[in-house]
């Protein structure tokens, strides 16, 4: 059946987002009472927690407790339809969304919330050397090479290789760069202790590499003693002032103030560049507009596209300057600019003058530095240490979809912090039939790449 | 490094096991204070709860709630190495393990569990129309085309279609293929109900096909009017006596007394016939022993193979005839094995006389029609209805491996319970973007299969 929706009355407006990220469904769900037909395109099934993805991707968590199905948050939103498609383009004069199955939907006001995905920074070739972490199965990919590593280290023979094998390099020190490496470090001194009967996995080395000169530099400098100490505690080594200027198989070549340095590993984990959806630049091109490196588009003000008021542009696929930043590819962002565009919809449905800029209320910044650590700033608090870290766990539980994966989610927690075991540790998508096999890429990475 | 431990004493018996499943765990475990050196051999990292499998395929368990990763069941038994490798061969003469890396593991006793797979009876070309149920990957697979039916099913303008989308056949009516049908039921008529907008889940038929005369024929006939009811309230049709004679992308033909008839489906499962591990096959041709038409190995009344008194077979590889019926492929038979190969061994090693003869002791049968509904037969005892499924629920608790995952699934079997909801309905591996590649066989099915 169509999802236009012929038959009905033309005076209810139709409203169509593509995306269900925080940006899109917070649009849908600001929208629950609004007489108007919303209708949300996604290609996948579920709406995605991405900030507790790195949990996944280090077998913490299991997929479903961080993926609630989109048809499940808004079952009982009766005006908004829910479309599993993948979008090919936009067709801006006849307003219509066009799907790669040849469907074409129509709308009224169009919201764009589809994202972003990893930018390996013209390297496309380093994509199958160092997965990154934007979707399920990246995360189910990572957690099957990570644990491969240790597996092929207990079978080596070879000195050398085992080194490789037990080093891990994660490219780019921002929150998730800062998380997996915790992650990873929990994982090697407590989790995988006593498994193995041949290699020691707390010998295992990890590595970020930044190219700026701090980690975590969206907070502010006071911080870094902090997470200096944070760090030492894990055994992870901070590259700072590091740039990567290769990455093969066997690991990382980096350079850093004119001296190169070649670090051999066979995980290295990619947490550094994001590339706005290249449904950004085609809009952007149909439009008039511009985009930014990124190529998130730059939007007006009220987060509309040039010359077209009935196309939005929100989340971390729009550029949003405020004086001389610009607004962070965080969820927070998303989700106030989707209320906002309902409410600005709202407006214009009723014949009030919607408002005319997007403000964005900073409620604060959190980030985990390993178990028992956080750096946060909420408001003009700021806080470090196990105190952080306990506001980051009861925020995230907070904000996590559903009550069940809440309660689920609060169970592994506390077996992990009780006894430092971490169960969802599967190996799936693969069978580790030889060392071969093992270092070649996942189905999943080259599909998601 | 060689995990034939060459340096240590040569009078610690190496013990060499074939398949962490649940004849081989058992095995190892009951080995956990000999002074034997025991190698579990298993191409997952993890021990698979199959038995709850099924609802992983439906949506309401996540697959690390029944997978445990085999080195932390392990990880305080010193005697016992976990190797990560795929089995090529054994070569009996030389008492090694070959493994598809080239390495070769030396055993003094050798236990062969390696389990089966699904047969299509000489037709492999169904596989990729009609996955079956034996891993994770399957289950993950199964998953995604349950839930891509329904979403294709909403977006279909032909009314044929969506009906074939909305038809669902099982093939074979054991306690795998009965368990499906009730799960798919409750996941029609209660999980999806409310969740789209164009069609109604509650229309699904579900169709299970079975060639002899009754479903769950390894219970006794008492409880068939039980069973008929317990279907009939989740509205399953049984087609007994019906034999599958072609199987393609579009549906199922069926034989029913002579007289031909085509089920239009576009989601078959398999749940008919299994066929033994290959290994099984050559194992038999090296030691000049026989294999039953299902491919698994006849072996002496001891469990060992004829003439090779140092191998073992057990658990769905093995064929063990009582009186005039064979053992059926049941987690309890494989677990009873392992521990008599353990005695048996021990017995050797202390130069006592070994137990002759293996004895299974019938705890019980169980299986679950549906929520709220189950037969068993336990002891003297048969039970059906409310009370057989709290007896079920009870002792699959009990049984799985891991404290943490038994505390996971009575949360998601609590939700569920009082809530009717699934919130593992995730489609992953593939994304579903048009009709034609929702339709295409998954990778994982290609691997598995």
């Amino acid at each position: 059946m169509s999802s236009t929706k012929d038959n009905e009355p033309v005076e209810r407006p139709r409203i169509v987002i593509i995306g269900g990220g925080f940006g899109g469904l917070a649009t849908a769900r600001a929208l629950a009472n609004d007489l108007v037909d919303v209708t949300l395109i996604d290609r996948r099934n579920y709406h995605l927690f991405q900030p507790l993805l790195y949990q996944v991707a280090t077998g913490e968590l299991s997929p479903a407790n961080i993926a609630s199905p989109l048809r499940a948050i808004v079952r009982r939103q009766r005006n908004c339809t829910i479309l599993l498609a993948e979008v090919q383009g936009v067709d801006v004069e006849a307003r219509e969304v066009q799907l790669a199955d040849g469907e074409r939907v129509v709308f009224d006001a169009l919201i764009v919330a589809a994202g972003a995905s990893h930018s390996y920074f013209g390297h496309e070739e380093w994509a199958q050397h160092a997965p990154g972490l934007k979707t399920v199965e990246d995360a189910t990919t990572i957690r099957a090479r990570l644990l491969a590593a240790f597996e092929r280290a207990e079978r080596t023979a070879s000195a050398e290789l085992c080194r490789e094998l037990l080093t891990f390099v994660i490219v780019g020190a921002g929150p998730t760069g800062i998380e997996l490496a915790g992650a990873i470090s929990e994982v090697a001194h407590y989790a995988l202790r006593q498994d193995f009967r041949h290699i020691d996995p707390t010998d295992a080395t990890i590595f970020v590499v930044e190219a700026g000169p701090r980690a975590l530099s969206a907070f502010p400098e006071d911080f870094d003693p902090v997470i200096r100490s944070a760090l030492d505690r894990l055994e992870v080594t901070l590259l700072p002032k590091t740039r990567v200027t290769d990455i093969t198989a066997e690991g990382v070549r980096v350079e850093c103030e004119g001296e190169s340095r070649w670090l051999g590993s066979r995980t290295v984990l990619w947490a550094a560049g994001v590339q706005a959806s290249p449904l950004g630049r085609e809009l952007a091109e149909a439009c008039g507009c511009d985009v930014d490196r990124a190529g998130r588009v730059i939007v007006e003000a009220d987060l509309t596209v040039s010359n077209h008021p009935e196309i939005f542009v929100i989340g971390d696929l729009a550029s949003v300057t405020v004086g001389d930043h610009r607004l962070p590819g965080l969820a927070p962002v998303a989700m106030q600019q989707g209320q906002f565009v309902a409410q600005v919809l709202r407006a214009r449905i009723q014949g009030d003058s919607p408002r005319e800029r997007f403000e964005y209320r900073d409620r604060g910044n959190l980030a985990v530095i390993g178990r028992y650590s956080a750096v946060a700033v909420i408001g003009s608090r700021r806080w470090s240490g196990f105190l952080a870290w306990l506001v980051w766990i009861f925020i995230h539980l907070m904000e996590i979809t559903q009550f069940r994966n809440r309660l689920l989610v609060l169970v592994q927690w506390g077996w992990t912090f009780f006894t430092r075991d971490r169960s969802a540790r599967l190996i799936t998508n693969s069978r580790v039939s030889s060392e071969r096999s093992v270092s070649e890429p996942e189905p999943s990475t080259a599909k998601s790449g």
